[in-house]
């Protein structure tokens, strides 16, 4: 089937990620430059998405809410550094109703700004502390060079917001936050992520500290899949979040941010995707079993739609996410190729003989071939697929983990450093934080800092770092990214 | 507590509205006129109002997608009379990453155009039908007077667009989802809504037919909750929709649009609420069963918590959604009035008699004082609130069908419609659906029609209409409206 088929990883890793999103009917074009169509399959993979952090979100004491779209501008220049990271990349819309605006309005980039209003207006004394808020909404920001998931004009995610009265609590909620991301990454996304704090240069415009997840993707570049942000009380200065504390004086409340957006979606195709497309974490996947039968003809198809039917029955009463592929106009072989390629975990088959043996066929989708295919006795299905779809998430994360620490390696120095990140791998190495080493880093290898990450000891006392030979301040890596 | 009061409905119903939104945590203004912020109280709601939609559009077979935010100027302009609706009230966008842009960019105030745009490239032939497509979405309509949720520049909803190969599919369509919509309305909202197509001026700017659920609100306006357009072939001529039929023949498809928004809040609002506050339906209630506890003493107290928290957690497990109100620095009266203003249907108290007897009390919102109170053994305490949440749901549609109904007056001549209309209730009358005698009928008594109901028997041939005594086309009902 050729028409099917995807560029080769290996041949053209851009080519192969474009391929699979139009092919497996994820996401479309739109009219408008760089924005997308999420397509049904797509959306609902999103959808799931949603549901799984939702449910961590509301798990933790957040509620959800929705403020506007649009944004005063005056309100974007209240903080400094926000207006400075934000103002390239606005919406603006200059007329309504007919009529050109007093004040134009920003279709909003991410909403700091708009909340930290409400927040000053809903927050009286510690006792309305903390104050817990997460919106999902779509969000506007201009970007040149778009791909579909990855980076478009406007995208989906969801924001969360936080006010609280002491800089611990805001730093436990912006790590809380980091560790809820990661969870879902490794627990339902089977995805490995590093944990870590981004360099001044790639910290969020007015946070003070921000966090993210980093995930590694099949050519081993860099996504960053999340951020949580600390930011400290810049914001509660720019729009007067104040609290009454017990002694009944008046102080600013330190408030973070944390967002994930749909470039998850991306994340997972070329987290685990391989070159016959997608393959779905089945703890995401919209469709986790796939039902194709095989006949013959009329007197087989007959006996095989009634035992297909009556399995596919049995695994949704059993709360399974299962499609019926009763297509008529394309062979079961297509049906094959068709449902590897959008990455369902887990085929099932129903033919003559497994009708005549009370049996079924299971192929999973991340062990290619007939070492991942089995028959089983037809009692033995519901019990059998739930085990497959365990197992399939424990060996999609086991690779995953594998291929990343296979590419992670130390650089004591700068040229082992360079030679590290020139094979395509991340490279950890002792870093001073500045903008210069990562400029450095950065024209000899196209690579970037990534994070430091949280899980490593101090550096002794002194330690150099690689780039500049001035005192590091932790261990980061560095790596190609998106 | 005087300061929980809201105006009473009888006095100034609009301030009555107004007070109850913010009171009860619903919903506040924001920067951008307008436009609104969803508090959480009201979000919750809205996703309960999604949820149970949501399980609906998927039973009947749609899908969930999402489309652009932005829409190039010039697609609004294909379909003529969309434009000529629509071009008063939209916002547009001019700037975009720091320049002017080339082609304006309308920020969607609905997605016909967009969608059917993709559709045309989506759809090749026959097999491809029906499209049955939802999206979950913002839009936004410049008003320059604006409701929280009833009328707002911003609003959340859901718009489904469908494409199919025959006429009579798309209205059976059409139809099916206003169905949905009434059923949601009874059954959800405890709202009995009247089902009904719009006179050509209320119809949809594109569509051939456009159909509607009709609310009474508490101060008898109409509010029309959702709406349903047979779109005929008039978006798949503008933006080229066509399949190839079974004969190879290129056909154009039928489409319908359908959509439900965050002005269902505002139904609920009004159509169930008194000088209490809120009443929520037991469905959709973000917290059916409020907890409160009652003690004097340190002592009291310990044994009250013990049992209360036991009894909450009894309640969640049984997935029914329960709020333990633990609040310290106000006294039980403050709560009960305060979760009366908010419309939790039951209230559950416990104090230290209950605890020595194993006994709990429970309150039901929609019943008043002590006749609506009961004591029940702790055994039963599950059964019976799992009782009292379907007996509040019917006892409240109920009451709203009968308030409904003792509203509803046929007209035979234009003077009693007048009557009937000056009076404040609903007159239904045969009507000519022409703009001359709506227009005749507002200026006399400002009130409009509101639709042609479904649930009528053809007029006897020559019925006059009574406003104009030309031939009627059926009976409207006309009312003031939102």
């Amino acid at each position: 089937m050729a028409e099917q088929g995807v560029t080769p990883q290996s041949e053209d890793f851009n080519a192969w990620y474009t391929d699979v999103v139009q092919r497996a009917d994820l996401a479309d074009y739109a009219p408008v430059r760089g924005s997308m169509i999420i397509k049904p399959y797509g959306y609902a993979l999103w959808e799931n998405i949603q549901a799984a952090l939702d449910a961590r979100f509301k798990a933790t004491g957040h509620q959800n809410a929705y403020f506007p779209l649009f944004i005063p501008q005056s309100f974007m220049q209240k903080e400094a550094e926000h207006v400075e990271g934000f103002a390239p990349e606005l919406a603006i819309v200059t007329h309504g109703g007919g009529k050109e605006l007093e004040e134009p309005l920003v279709v909003r980039p991410t909403s700091e700004t708009v909340i930290g209003h409400a927040f000053a207006n809903w927050i009286q004394s510690y006792r309305d502390l903390p104050l817990l808020i997460n919106q999902w909404a779509n969000v506007v920001r201009w970007e040149l060079r778009t791909r579909l998931f990855l980076r478009t004009m406007e995208f989906l995610w969801q924001e969360g917001h936080t006010a609280h009265a002491t800089q611990a609590e805001a730093q436990a909620e912006t790590m809380q936050m980091l560790d809820v991301y990661a969870d879902f990454a490794r627990d339902q996304a089977a995805l490995p992520v590093i944990k870590g704090r981004k360099s001044d240069q790639e910290r969020f415009a007015g946070a003070d500290a921000t966090y993210s997840i980093e995930a590694m993707m099949r050519n081993r570049w860099a996504l960053q899949s999340g951020t949580s942000h600390n930011l400290g009380q810049n914001f509660a200065k720019a729009f007067d979040i104040k609290y009454l504390d017990e002694n009944n004086e008046l102080q600013f409340c330190w408030t973070t941010s944390w967002g994930l957006s749909t470039r998850m979606v991306g994340a997972i195709i070329m987290g685990h995707g391989d070159d016959q497309g997608l393959r779905l974490p089945p703890r995401l996947a919209p469709i986790q079993v796939v039902a194709v039968p095989i006949f013959r003809n009329d007197d087989q198809k007959s006996d095989v739609m009634e035992a297909i039917t009556a399995a596919v029955q049995e695994l949704q009463d059993a709360g399974i996410r299962v499609h019926l592929d009763n297509r008529e106009n394309v062979n079961p072989g297509f049906k094959f190729n068709d449902w590897e390629m959008r990455g369902v975990p887990v085929r099932l088959e129903v033919g003559p003989k497994d009708v005549e043996k009370n049996s079924v066929a299971l192929a999973r989708r991340d062990v290619p071939g007939k070492e991942g295919k089995q028959f089983v006795d037809r009692p033995q299905m519901l019990s059998t697929v739930t085990g497959l779809l365990d197992s399939i998430h424990e060996n999609m994360l086991r690779e995953a983990a594998e291929f990343r620490d296979a590419h992670l390696h130390e650089a004591a120095t700068f040229d082992e450093m360079v030679e590290i990140l020139e094979a395509g791998d991340w490279a950890l190495a002792p870093y001073d934080g500045s903008a210069e080493a990562e400029d450095k880093v950065q024209e000899a290898t196209k690579a970037t800092s990534r994070c430091f990450p949280l899980d490593q000891e101090p550096l002794p006392q002194g330690t150099a770092c690689v780039i500049t030979g001035r005192d590091a301040i932790g261990k980061a890596y560095f790596a190609r990214a998106y």
